[in-house]
């Protein structure tokens, strides 16, 4: 046989195991503080009447629950969704232009193969999610970054990013983009600004991948009504359960324009055939038979108090060199460090200390010396993530005392 | 914005609504008999104490099933996946070396990302299943059929395809192939072609991925080991419950040989992170805490059942120039009509009659006029198989007879 890596695609080649993974793995110690994953609390759901539905499901539907669904998912899930993104400010979605997906990450990538040719630009946020990234390498698109503020995606730079792709003859395949507390940097962009991004990008003719898990997770504030609200035929939207319900059933859906439907669920069943039908089951009960949204609100209240704790005993103990940003919702803080410290070395020195992190450097394409990174407050008790911080101040301000302030 | 079209990758724009998808459509209409898709009977599974396996998972243990999983999937599913490839012919499989999939669509859905680059070319037997010709067109891989009788892959024929594409300079991304009960022939490879199989794919340096969903489900007889059984580092081996337990959980298992695993969970943690955490928790009670051997050995039975009545019933009735084979396992009869005669047409004149096949068309690249169709006998009960007959008959013979024989 030829050498191993003769059978590997180009893209499979350029597969790396990023800094995050490293993390995860290093995470899974005994006794470390993980403030790398951004996981959701799950301890307010009802486990026990969750547990009955199952039951229920499996008992009593099993001929339905059991059995292959249809690609586009279950009208009742569809129906449901509706209702999700009805609270998240898009009224009267119809659940025709629904496509249920195995999760978030898998409407990413039916995205990414639905509207993609390899070599073509992707536009992101620079800090933007590691798993986009990583979607859009094994398609062969080329992440182009524009830069954020604390609001977000800046107007101005994405003219200019997309003037200079098609003055370079370059195709845009769409524009990636999560508007409300953003991962990894918290960001929410105001709706003014959302209406400019969309303007801008329905001027350069691009089309918005706007992907939403956070929204309904504000601290202080209702949502923000997505991009897609008000601009419905120039966004294919994600929504997903994960962050508002649980993300082990695997269950997300995309409100697609409808003059990519067809494709887009012909793409997706290429994939997968169908979502898993006992989790789409489980979710659509959680949604119409138990109070989420009583649910969503205390958990936003819980992460608002992880948050507040996380950002308090940071405040307390780095450096003030060390910038940190309390964000509005969401389940990430993004630092940043001094220019010129680069934060991936520091997770090795952190991890020995019992406490892991994630560097600046997963969340661009390029993965170069970056100063920031990311703390992940939403799975971690406020004792606990003041124990991280304890052991994790001394490496970053070791680290900024070793450089010129 | 431009012309919605522009925004398809030209993947997407290659993307047809098989006939097959047609034929699913048609089957949904009341009273229709459906022989088109190819579900499991699920009639034997104990509902009652899996119903209490799925509240256990949720009640007690939720914070693992509905949490965020391992990107392989979970260490007892894994374990579990290994006792069912022992008892397909595949002794010692490492659990390290099993990665989770949310289906084994899922997994040829990898396995072409991981392995091939647009315009690679990948050998598949013709005919062969849809599902695998639908990801690999959206991966812009060149399905290339090689021959098959009614044992499978003809090894002459595939030593002349590998050596002519090698000779034209086209990079094989792999071999695939269903060498038991295959999907839609029903062909059974016999061992000592699978090792001729193996053995010219290993001289010229092709991988190949072997697909066995229906292994265990032979009528008469034990399965023969896979390919993968004897020839492990040349094969990454797909393996699935949904036939021989519930396909809607979504849960399949890929084999893969160690020089490829990192890449290989790499590039599926991109296309959705983790396989749907509950499946397979419910999956792995099946396989150990029942008698799952048992429940298989009652489904092949009863598919033997259906599958006698389906060929007893199309030789009383069909015009004897319509070549029936009754195969020795699996899921499907596939008959052949008279030369000349295109059986797409044909399926909206038996839809019209009350019954619906799928078209020799589906499970070819090109989709051409083909003459043969494949009849579904897995779902549908022995008398119904009949009334589906006593309707199909006369649509097929009248095509028959408005020929030369």
């Amino acid at each position: 046989m030829a050498e191993p890596s003769a059978f590997l695609s180009d893209r499979a080649r350029g597969v790396r195991q990023s800094a995050v993974r490293d993390v995860f793995d290093l995470a899974m110690t005994p006794g470390v503080v993980s403030l790398a994953g951004g996981n959701p609390w799950l301890d307010d759901l009802p486990l026990e009447d969750l547990g009955r539905v199952a039951e229920g499901l499996v008992a009593r539907q099993g001929h339905l629950s059991l059995q292959y669904g249809a690609g586009q998912g279950t009208p009742e899930l569809r129906d449901a969704a509706c209702t999700v993104m009805a609270a998240d400010g898009i009224e009267g979605a119809d659940p025709d232009l629904v496509v249920v997906t195995p999760g978030s990450q898998a409407g990413i990538d039916t995205a990414a193969r639905l509207l993609g040719n390899p070599g073509d630009a992707v536009v992101v946020e620079d800090p933007t999610f590691v798993g986009a990234l990583n979607t859009f390498n094994t398609w062969q698109l080329d992440a182009v970054t524009t830069p954020t503020d604390e609001e977000g995606l800046i107007p101005a730079f994405l003219r200019r990013t997309l003037q200079r792709l098609r003055a370079e003859g370059r195709r845009v395949a769409f524009l990636y983009t999560i508007p409300s507390y953003a991962n990894p940097s918290g960001a929410l962009m105001p709706a003014e600004r959302r209406d400019e991004v969309a303007r801008i990008c329905r001027e350069e003719g691009v089309l918005i991948v706007e992907d939403n898990p956070y929204g309904q997770l504000g601290f202080d504030d209702a949502p923000v009504p997505p991009i897609a609200a008000a601009h419905r035929d120039q966004v294919l939207y994600l929504g997903t359960v994960s962050k508002i319900f649980a993300p082990g059933v695997r269950i997300g859906w995309a409100l697609v324009p409808p003059v990519l439907l067809r494709e887009f669920y012909l793409c997706a069943e290429s994939a997968y055939i169908c979502p898993p039908v006992p989790s789409q089951m489980l979710a659509t009960a959680f949604l119409t038979r138990f109070d989420w949204q009583g649910h969503v609100a205390r958990c936003a209240a819980e992460y608002a108090r992880r948050c507040d704790a996380l950002v308090e005993e940071l405040e307390a103990r780095l450096d003030p060199r060390v910038l940190v940003t309390r964000p509005a919702g969401g389940f990430f803080v993004w630092a940043r460090m001094p220019d010129g410290v680069d934060t991936a070395p520091l997770m090795h020195a952190a991890a020995a200390e019992g406490v892991v992190f994630v560097p600046g450097a997963a969340f661009t394409p390029d993965g170069g010396p970056d100063p920031h990174f990311r703390l992940a407050f939403s799975f971690v008790a406020p004792e606990v993530l003041r124990e991280g911080v304890r052991r994790l101040a001394p490496v970053l301000n070791a680290a900024v005392s070793g450089r010129p302030g």
